[in-house]
């Protein structure tokens, strides 16, 4: 497919999930980076193939296994902290033996360690480590991205609430006033492990709200992003209510923002353009388009669309891959600018 | 299946579409209602059984072959006004024939006759009789209902979110905010006519918010009777975003509402409760359940589930099934009402 | 609903499963049946809406609570032999106890016991038992069922297949072919236990034969019938391949049947309809239509189309709900055979 | 994305469909083939994004607008013959100004013109340019089609049941017995015009046979080019009988394939293996192993795996994607064989 060398030695570590799959893909068709080594506690010793019949015969090895002096880069899929195993640990053996980090668990995003506590329930063990991750969240912080080491990537529906918002929060424009973000997600998104809630026959035909009540794990990476977007503080509150729904794939939000007086849809708009101009994985719609989940599905796109809600705010819709801009796309997106390609190299 | 006499003669106009097929066989299951006629303009002439195999070999008829004289009771699963065979025209026919009426289009709903000129595109050719018509919200209506002889059937995002909000707006517990409401909708709420975007291969994998921008006819809808219930005006605007979800059947609303200073969660679950102690179609979920889209459908349910949303806010879920609560079951639940059966008779 | 005093008072043991909870849902419209008490060894102590938030307040209790001498029947809907709690074992304990048995396992399904042990890995412990079971494919055994105190209700493929079959299998007019039988089933058939294969996001957008090479349990349990069926033994070979397909329910048979020579397609139909003049639930349909899993689903009908194959063979397609004529609906169909109650009583 | 100089200048008929969609996309990707006019007779003048919102601004033009004297290579994703527009016209006007032409329709695909009467309801008009079309089916014509320039792209479920059966018809291995293919397609393969039957609420929850009774237009085709296979003439007959499932894409069918005696399983295995040894898009698995339609989907593989059936047949497996390998993507790798290009450019 390419006729480039891979100059970049990366390891994939949990590459028997839905994200580390989807990773894997996408990084067998980048010129520029190569998986030296596929790491699986439970499938170690098994080839990819005897997982997934269709993919290569590469041999998954257990995460002891890697060498790290033979590797530049590690793209961690794994639980988040607690357990043995887990992205905290990793990440830290992995940066003492100087291996560049892409994290896409929850674990190095939170600023707050003691939010990180109450969220994910596990004290923080690398607090200096955790202080110098970077938040990948790759249109806002490209710079920073582009000199770290350490990237915690953001989570799915933080990286579709944040890009939509961005530029009403980085404007000022939002009025005091709940921004309700309602969400709904592809069945991917709670992973591939084996619960009675996420059979086919309890999920096909249904939907349902799930965490209501400001319990995803999710709310705090919004609220800090946002009131960081916001240059330190919301006017208002975040409510974020996800749902699930039946498909495999992608998130689709509907926000409701309160803006100033005077604000109006059409400046919005304006600014979107202008705001994501150079951005080529932000897609804003023109007036009379509306954003459709399957437009984004498969791509690392975020598309956005604004419309009226009523005198005084607006509804921001947007699309997006969940396993891709949500969380692969995302961390090769990093990966491109951490490692000096260009950014959309092996994502168009 | 029952050894009752079946005492009332009713038409169905309209048996081919999703309404009035489950229509027909909810009433089939009824020991006090029969359907002597069931009319298709298009489909005159066959037998139920060509256009839906496992169904009876009863034959479709022409709406001007439905003797008037010989049925107590009409319901129309007919496109609203405008064109011929509309319920506007066939409601004002079958009423001025002395036939109860249960209309199950949009065309009576609207008390601003204004209003339905501007939604729905007709001008109102029977003001007298949409003055009349007694809007079918069962639990809301109850008592004139059971007076009237015609019967407007509301419309399904409007059932689902009015009885999901009615003890708020009746206590007069909201705040000065938007109501946010966002509802999904099963693709049968689109109808059974051929458009490339109810494809299955448009539909499946996807979502999107449609009729975003406050432009839904639901929405004049749901503002009266919210208005209505709050005992004239409600403090603050109605924000409605519908989303189109790959499922069959049933609604799914989440709504945002701010509440008057001091109120509890608690004391809105505990409300609910007493305020539907006696609806039988109504289920308002305890502490720590959350509804689940699943659960309502199949059944004449509203099922309802209360969260906190921020300090000043709770989030309302509710789930119910848009062909039976939505449409078909209601109607039903009116006529039992109207012709003196027991409410549930039919439905559980 | 009804208005009939409940005589039989029944225990349903299993009632979180997905065939337990069809069948309590039926029996619940059922006049003369009362469920009195149901079982979960996981659940017992919960009440039924703790599981299933719209259902009743009921209370399940474990199966040793069940006071045997208070009924008169029992539904078991509990995994084959072999561990604790188990169809067989449980069985023989209410049999023991004079209570009638309604078995939807498939322990007492396979009259050759070395068949049992080779299909099912445990040796049977109640030999004389499984010799006085009927096999209650209740269309073909209506008289002995009606006699009978144990009933092994037949399984979801086994049904559908041998209904589909019975009129050439009976008239002899299969020439000696294999018989290949291709049959797709919803995953609700897999059960409700949490394994990866069944996850949503593994089965939607997908379809697979599974337990191909002829491994499937219900192929002796087929090969039984159609053999009985045929007077002893069938000309040809039975070839059965099963499918996953991504829907919740129903099952769809097409099975290419060689012909005696002469034997026409025409003959075929006009005998199926002679066979299945009486039966209430097997729909036969008429040249120019086929059969589509929706007319089936969620009634207690297996639904049949016949189509010319080659010159010498036919096409037999047959739709069924797996939960309902495949499990909870027949055997409600057989306990209305066994206590004297209309065959359709509860199931239209 | 690529560093490549696009060489060959081509043009796509027919942009808006769901095959002529996914063909765009891939030769987006194409280092050596570029297309620089994409026509669409219902959206000329529009631009692809104004059909699809994240694709390009690219403008659609009338076929008529096309510059044949510009472009050396055509795809024709276009209804076939009949009426204005059609395949059969398009790619005799295209021929005659020297254009290369790969042609998705099946108008170029049948040998005897007969044949295409009776299944397409046309007489041909072209019969030299059809005695010289070349039959597409990449591994088994490969050849030919390096040297051809009036490509006949096969069907899909011609493409994925031929390649299913080449080694045991090519070998000579079936005995006289019938072949029996059971097939199930994605609804996509119905196309994107809007027809009730193709509707989501009608599709899902749903599964079907269509044209059984040897109806579809895909027989003859199957049978043309089993025949061939077999060096003339097939043993048996074969019997075809295609299922719709509610997926968007993919093929999978299932094969009964009688055996001459003595031919074994493991025999076939092998003689798959060294068959397909050199083929980048056909995957056989091993023993143990089986298809799954998720494994192929998104990809231009067909994936096969083989099973004992009874003592003298196999049951053979494929999946296949057919929009890609049974469309869009088996039109590239022939443009590729054409053209020069590696037979994997683009595809993996």
């Amino acid at each position: 497919m390419n006729h480039h060398r891979k100059q970049i030695r990366a390891a994939l570590f949990g590459a028997t999930g839905y994200s580390g799959f989807e990773l894997m893909q996408l990084i067998d068709k980048h010129p520029g980076i190569e998986i030296t080594h596929a790491t699986s506690r439970q499938a170690a010793g098994l080839t990819l193939n005897e997982v997934y019949p269709t993919l290569s015969r590469r041999r998954l090895c257990a995460p002891d296994a890697v060498p790290l002096d033979q590797i530049e880069l590690a793209f961690l899929c794994l639980p988040h902290g607690g357990g043995p195993g887990c992205s905290m640990e990793e990440a830290a053996r992995l940066r003492a033996a100087g291996v560049a980090v892409v994290d896409l668990s929850g674990d190095y995003r939170l600023r707050d360690l003691g939010e990180y506590l109450r969220w994910y329930g596990s004290e923080h063990r690398y607090p200096e480590l955790a202080a110098a991750a970077v938040y990948g969240l790759s249109e806002w912080r490209r710079e920073a991205v582009a000199e770290a080491k350490m990237v915690a990537n953001p989570g799915c529906y933080p990286t579709c609430t944040a890009l939509s918002l961005w530029p009403l929060c980085g404007e000022n424009l939002l009025r005091s006033a709940p921004l309700v973000i309602n969400a709904m997600s592809g069945v991917s998104g709670a992973g591939r492990s084996a619960k009675v809630a996420n059979l086919f026959a309890e999920v096909n035909e249904s939907a349902k709200a799930y965490n209501p009540g400001q319990k995803h794990r999710h709310l705090p990476e919004i609220r800090q992003t946002l009131h960081a977007m916001a240059g330190g503080s919301l006017p208002g509150e975040v409510v974020f209510t996800p749902h699930l729904i039946p498909v495999n794939r992608g998130i689709l939000t509907t926000t409701y923002a309160g803006l100033k007086q005077g604000v109006t849809l059409q400046q919005c708009r304006t600014l979107y353009r202008e705001w994501y101009a150079d951005a080529a994985f932000v897609h804003v719609l023109d007036e009379g388009e509306q954003v459709c989940l399957r437009h984004a599905v498969g791509t690392n796109q975020v598309v956005i669309s604004l419309h009226q809600a009523d005198e005084h705010g607006v509804m921001v819709c947007a699309a997006m891959d969940n396993l891709i801009k949500g969380a692969a796309g995302q961390a090769l997106q990093n990966a491109n600018l951490m490692f000096g390609f260009e950014e959309t190299e092996g994502l168009l």
